[in-house]
């Protein structure tokens, strides 16, 4: 019967994920003179590398919105969730149901983009600046940023910041031996990679310390509590490391910190770690935000992203990146991180704990996981086992004598999971999820496997808490404050803290408010569909070292994925385990690195990067220890072939790669992409592809397949995963089949070997990247989601649809705005670059000033002068409609008349609706307005002057845009202000006033 | 090892629900001067009611967040979701995800109150007028109110409707057999509880209709589609009806509208039904949006809320709640119908599936089913299956000749769920989720049963979709355009959608924004985690007609509420099955009539209802066939007990009730309550009393056990419940055992026995007043995790709470406000009275002003002019925190200054910011301002003359409250003009600026 009656699901996706329908996309292509959808392709991309709609059946055709989730749920259902005892660095912990469902579940939240424009993320801002707050305050180090991509990269960066702190020419590193696992892996590959030489020793006993620094060491990295639990005094390793002219990087555990001395009371210039326990969820590893904090003097050194206080141009304090002169965005190869996002979602929710909590609700949980570890102690130390320490805060390391497979599976079969760290030992973590029940199961399975026959245990039936602490060294116990500031004690009750959340919120902009036409950013719809697994407990509770077989959903999900993700791009074999395009990038170099290296050419280290390339790529090359060779651009700005052929030249043997980003940073289709692959190869090099425009590619061409060796992809950006305000991302790295054995591996990973296509499944055998071994997983039901119920042809109409959208957009704006860039036929790809400079200097009116103003009419602005200085790089993607693609382009164009009027005078170059935007309601309610226009024109300039006919539909009516405006909560910020007054934590309005 | 760990579960829930700490409290008792919460209650409750602490365990300890979700998890699990196909009203859909997300599991939709100040109501206003349209155009009657309760009570209220309408002299209203049985057995309970002669004839047969419409009736009710599937034609009908001067009710399908001629066009006055397959999950019943509209002429019959356009005083079209003194709150005792609830939040997600699918998404979703359908007949009859009918739209009825259970049976074992109508008929009813799948499983299943052998079926093959309508009569195939209104074209994509959304809520006052302190609605927080369980898809897609094996989790959670609600209030029983208090006060007042009908006391119908009570009261009374005689009040506001004994003299043996509400609708414990209810008992009277004020009695007080004999609760009330916007609501009847046998049942009922305290488990065997057997099952999980969080001594410790908070208001208000009730000790119970009329008769300014004007301020009014004219009755909840009722008090206090600036001349009396609130953004954004008061005193009142040190802390600045400024959208809306230009559909601002 099927065949009479299944031609559609009606709740078919591709249309709600396209903005556009057919009668607006007629429209479209009437205003550019293109004739359908399948012309546009043929007209912009090359026919050397432009696909067919696709035959075969590899991706299938879309499925409903019904259908995807059932799938979801069958995937779901095929993971088994045992309460993890596992650590190492991932905990149990309590989502507050107030926090899932306000920020993590809550598109104001997680559709925000990265603050970039902070006069229009004030809200998130806060969240961030709460976060450095918790993190300074409980490492009690002064500078803090706003959040690292996991504990273990903390680690790592803290490594490279150790190094050029100390301008170490001497490159030895020290680590611990009690860290943990993964942490140790990464950092030993980053080590690698840069040549440090990076040696092991037992760093908690002074003599091997000693003799550790002797020959001298610009850092040494330790972790307290110690990954074995032991809770032990970093003194004397501090003054020895100082000593020794080093730093000292302590990886720490924020919840400990509630009761112990914090690492910078202890002597750390560096403190790194994780705030997964502060309420968020597992998810097999990831999305979860590091943390990193300073000591005075290092924070021009401090990787990532720096929320500061600074002051909005009417004196109110106001919030933004600080310090960004430090981004490798800017720096480029000489960047010394290349840590581009953060995770700012998972920050937010992590100081939203705190704030739920507060310092007394952390103190009592923190106390809590400390006095069941502590009578599990007691108890097992009854029952006659051996325990590696006195001095624990969760974890206890357990002596079994030769059974630990055992004791391992008999915790499994009980519903536990706990971890063998040797054939004698046992390991197991509590947090804040122990209840009494699981305490006595544990008692009651290892009482099978206690070495001698026992009394039943005494004192259960003490009253109290038992002693907490009693056997740590007196000085650990905590005695300095932490989260004094009143955003720690005011929002307890949950009414109280749902307002507060709806009132950061509210100060945001992000896609639910409209449009976010970030070039290469690709700020499309993330779906409600495709977020729903997200936080479902079998894929949200599962810890990310859980044996193979409790993960089995998982493992089919990342692999079907993988193989998706393939197909699309053309390569053979993809890892997922980047969490951002960052580490995808630098993952995929060093694979390159290596893939040289294993043929016995060492010599090969010469990175080309061309002149438009984004800061990130020179950064990663650099961290993966190439050196950047830059290659020019032509007028058009492409890559000047004849110049590539010049530096192959003049490099031969030591050619490495070229990285190139496609559709080029300028918005085109190159047309002699296939020729630039081929000189390379024809050298020996290999070819990275960039995968930030994929969006511009997905079912149109391949990478792999005209020439790239290997590409990161951003799931957050053309798969739809959110920006979360700056994070989480995903940057999966996908290679042709000979790059397969250098991808990231992971010394913990359930299933080391991997799809390649045309091949048998490979081992990925690089360096890890990532703490997890599969990066972020809890993350990637969204993009499995988006193809699912796209398929094939849906994909190849979202990519045609954004080509669609820009080349609308850039045929609309041209009567006052130059296109910067076009390709052959006069086209741009999936974005375009409005070159401001002639109109700058015709008007005055600057990039900003545009981008300010346009804030009053409702939009976040485009990017602002990259990959040019002196230009907006526009991408609406396919998910916009046309009245909002309108209203843009309605936009600009009377800003342009706006700009018009400060050229002939009517408004003074100094006070003008531009020059002074964006305005605040505050800024119209005074008396006085003395500005030579109109508070109307201030701040509702959209609404009166617009084409067509408002008034004419309700929905799109004066009354309605009024209604609908958003109202920034300060006015234009003084960057620099803030910078010359550092201030990034929680401060009072006095402080402010004083700074 | 349990007892010395387990002092508390730290995601503890008491402190999040009850917004004041220990420290707020210790501040508030030194206001007010008393000691401490125990002496409160004890100064508050008269000694002869109050109870101790508890002792016993029924109610147990609150349990942590996260424990309570493994509770309802496991509950979950027990549930068996089998496919559908039960039809009878309820039929699966697919809630577009993106709804799920931005309505139902949004704070911003889901913590609104109703629509009464419609200034900060536009936003949901303007859905529920999407939703008026939906109706009226699916239906073509001009005139769709904003929702019923569900379909049977909206077929009920039809009929009431009906009666009115004619005037009837003759009761008689004659009902067609084949309509849903649900709907049957409800307007049969409300025909006879009001003496209408309910007859039962085959409508559809002419020859049949005539005889039943011989003798007179005022109406007939017959549904189209019929029950059995028969799509037919009601023309002839609607003619013999009128010519016999009767009123035509259908009851119909919103989905088969798209398809077939409304029944405006067949000549149909009424058209009642549910919205529910417009994707609002099935929830084991509900909650669902019912609906009705009517033909011109009879707008002012129609029962229940209904939204209309009007201006404001700019001019501009502003919504707001029409025709208001046709009210149930406003007639009283002349009321006809007592429908206060209306579903907003399902109505609401009805309205935004027709904006997301729009009219040709709608209509897609018919054929489908239409065609599959008819794919399904075909292939039945050619398996050798005799069908009822030839033309259906979506169910089919099919003789199975003796086999109809082992059908059932079978049906079941593959997954299915299908009625067996008799011993040889099943029915079946497909939907938009029947996919080609469930086909298929639907002709294997009843091949077995085929009545002969047969070829396979034929056709299978064929291509494209089946003749849809074939076998309908040719005048039967719509026409007439619907959904014509751009809000139904302009949001077909996500990202369109989403923003709608947002831009509606945005323009709202919901509890995410600040207090609501509504006398007696008690809008206390609904905390996520208590939301959590109500979309998981074991709760929502299970259908009310489900057989008991399949809702074992439903039951044992409805078991266990209905027990905890029982000790919580002294009742021995409790019907969960009304969808509003309303409703359960008809099924209160139905079980007392019951009861003395049982003991042949036929003569005891009058009903004594004091001067202060809810209009509801009255109404609820005279639908239960009961004479409303009104008791006094005394000064303080208290039952006038001489008016009392004098009642009850005049009315002897005809005494069948009273009904107070405890405490008082004047927001104090009556002292002598007790003695009320002896009085009223010793002459042979039974005790209503009226649970709205709940919320100050929970584990304080018994109603059970002072006296009452029955009660309604407010699960939306004092149970946390959200409002939704005005609905959903669940208002169980509670009773002594005697009324047991008179509480509703239903025909379907799952288990027809219920909890009996001290007694054997018993059936409820009343009459039904609800569609559905539990009524609004999907949100239980609600209140049952409430106390379940909240324990015995949590929920003393909220009620306390509440009280305190009522007191401190009043203590803090009393300089600028007379309180115009108390108890004996100057104290208050939950909620006060702020007594306006002196004040207003000093400064010419009224309640009304005074409600507008706490816009500008950020807050919702507390309830205007109810129980007394001219007053404000304010109730804080629980939930307010100290800063946000100190936030209240300062603007009630600057109001008032702002009042006496009125009086002594400052500000005219026409012109001044009171009368002239509230203030949009737009009205300070004109150059023009000639008032005499600032712009910053129109729209920012509160923020710069507070108490205390603002600016002290970042977190309540003036920065701060600048930033999370609630702008109303329209100025104060002119409720009169839009009752004389009365339009309630979705038009363009030309239409409204000619009506």
């Amino acid at each position: 019967m099927s065949s009479t009656t299944s031609q559609f699901p009606h709740d078919a996706f591709v249309h709600r994920h396209v903005g556009t329908d057919e009668a607006a996309q007629r429209r479209m292509l009437e205003t550019i003179g293109v004739q359908d959808l399948d012309t546009l392709l043929e007209k912009t991309v090359p026919g050397t590398i432009l696909l067919d709609p696709r035959t075969d059946e590899a991706l299938g055709e879309g499925v409903g919105e019904r259908e995807v989730l059932a799938e979801l749920r069958e995937l779901a259902r095929a993971n088994t969730v045992r309460t993890p005892l596992l650590g190492e660095g991932y905990y149990g912990t309590i989502t507050p149901a107030a926090i899932q469902r306000n920020i993590l579940e809550n598109p104001a939240w997680y559709t925000a983009y990265t603050p970039y424009q902070p006069e229009i993320s004030q809200g998130r801002l806060e969240a961030l600046l709460n976060y450095q707050t918790v993190v300074s305050d409980l490492t009690g180090l002064p500078i803090a940023n706003s959040s690292m991509l996991d504990e273990a990269t903390s680690a790592a960066e803290g490594m490279l910041l150790a190094r050029r702190a100390t301008r170490a020419k001497v490159g030895r590193f020290v680590i611990d031996e009690d860290v943990f696992a993964a942490t140790d892996a990464v950092v030993r590959g980053r080590a690698e990679a840069v040549g440090i030489d990076l040696v092991t020793a037992d760093l908690k006993d002074p003599s091997s310390a000693a003799s550790a620094l002797e020959d001298g060491a610009f850092g040494v990295l330790a972790q307290y509590p110690a990954a074995s639990g032991l809770v032990w005094d970093p003194q004397p390793l501090a003054e020895a490391v100082h000593a020794a002219g080093g730093k000292l990087v302590l990886a720490t555990d924020l919840l400990a910190l509630t009761l112990l001395a914090s690492p910078g009371e202890l002597g750390a210039d560096v403190a790194v770690g994780s705030s997964q326990r502060f309420g968020v969820p597992l998810g097999f590893g990831g999305p979860h935000a590091g943390f990193m904090s300073v000591a005075k003097g290092l924070e021009r050194q401090l990787p990532g992203r720096l929320v500061g206080i600074s002051q909005d141009s009417e004196g109110s304090p106001a919030l933004r990146l600080a310090l960004q002169t430090r981004e490798q965005h800017i720096r480029r190869e000489k960047a010394t991180s290349n840590i581009c996002t953060a995770q700012v979602l998972l920050a937010v929710m992590a100081s939203m704990y705190a704030v739920h909590h507060g310092p007394d609700g952390l103190r009592r949980i923190a106390r809590q996981v400390a006095a069941r570890t502590s009578d599990l102690a007691s108890a097992l130390r009854q029952s006659g086992f051996a325990l590696a320490h006195e001095a624990v805060f969760d974890t206890l390391t357990v002596t079994v004598e030769g059974r630990a497979e055992e004791v391992v599976q008999a915790f499994g079969a009980a519903g536990y999971l706990v971890r063998a760290v040797d054939a004698d030992t046992v390991r197991l973590s509590l947090d804040e999820t122990t209840d009494a029940e699981t305490l006595d199961a544990i008692v009651q399975v290892l009482e099978d496997f206690a070495p001698a026959a026992s009394a039943p245990p005494e004192g259960d039936e003490e009253d109290g808490l038992a002693e907490i602490g009693r056997a740590w060294p007196a000085e650990l116990h905590r005695t300095s404050p932490y989260l004094t500031d009143p955003v720690f004690s005011s929002f307890h009750s949950e009414t109280a803290l749902m307002r507060y959340l709806r009132r950061l919120a509210d100060q945001d902009y992000a896609l639910d408010r409209g449009m976010i036409p970030l070039g290469s950013c690709t700020m499309k719809l993330n779906a409600a569909v495709e977020m729903s697994a997200v936080t479902w407990p079998e894929f949200a509770a599962v810890h990310p070292f859980a044996p193979r077989e409790d993960v089995t959903g998982y493992l089919e999900l990342i692999d079907s994925l993988e193989r998706y993700l393939a197909d699309i791009t053309g390569y053979d074999t993809v890892s997922l385990q980047p969490n951002a395009g960052s580490q995808g990038e630098y993952a995929g170099l060093l694979a390159i690195r290596a893939y040289h290296l294993s043929r016995g050419e060492s010599e090969r280290t010469v990175c080309l990067v061309p002149a438009s390339a984004h800061g990130t790529n020179a950064a990663s090359a650099v961290l993966a220890g190439l050196r950047v060779v830059v290659v020019a651009s032509d007028a058009e700005g492409n890559v000047d072939v004849e110049d590539l052929q010049q530096k192959i030249k003049d490099h031969g043997d030591e050619l490495a790669a070229i990285m190139i980003t496609y559709p080029s940073t300028h918005g085109v289709y190159e047309q002699q992409v296939r020729t630039v692959c081929e000189l390379v190869h024809d050298a020996g090099g290999q070819v990275y592809v960039d995968g930030a425009n994929l969006n511009a590619m997905v079912e149109v061409a391949r990478p792999g397949e005209f020439g790239g060796d290997v590409s990161h992809l951003n799931l957050h950006k053309t798969f739809c995963i959110p920006h979360g305000g700056g994070g989480p991302g995903v940057g999966p790295v996908a290679a042709k089949a000979h790059l397969a054995p250098f991808l990231p591996g992971h010394p913990m990973m359930q299933d080391p070997e991997h799809y390649v296509a045309g091949h048998p499944r490979a081992v990925h055998g690089g360096a890890p990247v990532s703490q997890a071994p599969y990066g972020s997983p809890s993350i990637l039901p969204i993009p499995w989601a988006y193809i699912r119920l796209m398929g094939a042809s849906g994909l190849r109409h979202a990519t045609a649809s954004a080509v669609l959208g820009a080349n609308y957009l850039a045929s609309r704006l041209q009567s006052a705005f130059d296109i910067l860039y076009r390709g052959e036929n006069g086209l741009v790809a999936h974005e375009c670059i409005l070159d401001l400079r002639p109109f700058t200097a015709r008007t005055g009116i600057t990039v900003d000033d545009v981008a300010k103003r346009l804030i009053d009419y409702g939009f976040h602005a485009p990017t602002m002068s990259f990959p040019v200085a002196g230009t907006l790089m526009v991408e609406p993607t396919e998910s916009e409609d046309l009245p909002e693609l309108d209203r843009f382009v309605d936009a600009m164009l009377q800003i342009a008349r706006e700009a018009e009027q400060v050229a002939d005078g009517t408004w003074p170059a100094d006070d003008n609706p531009l020059v002074n935007a964006p305005h605040t309601a505050r800024s119209i309610a005074s008396n006085e307005w003395e500005h030579p226009y109109s508070r109307e024109i201030a701040v509702y300039p959209g609404v009166w002057a617009s084409r067509g006919a408002y008034g004419a539909d309700r929905h799109d009516s004066e009354q309605m845009r009024i209604a609908g405006k958003y109202w920034p909560p300060v006015r234009r910020i003084d960057q620099a202000y803030g910078d010359r007054n550092l201030v990034c934590t929680c401060q009072s309005p006095e402080a402010y006033a004083e700074s």
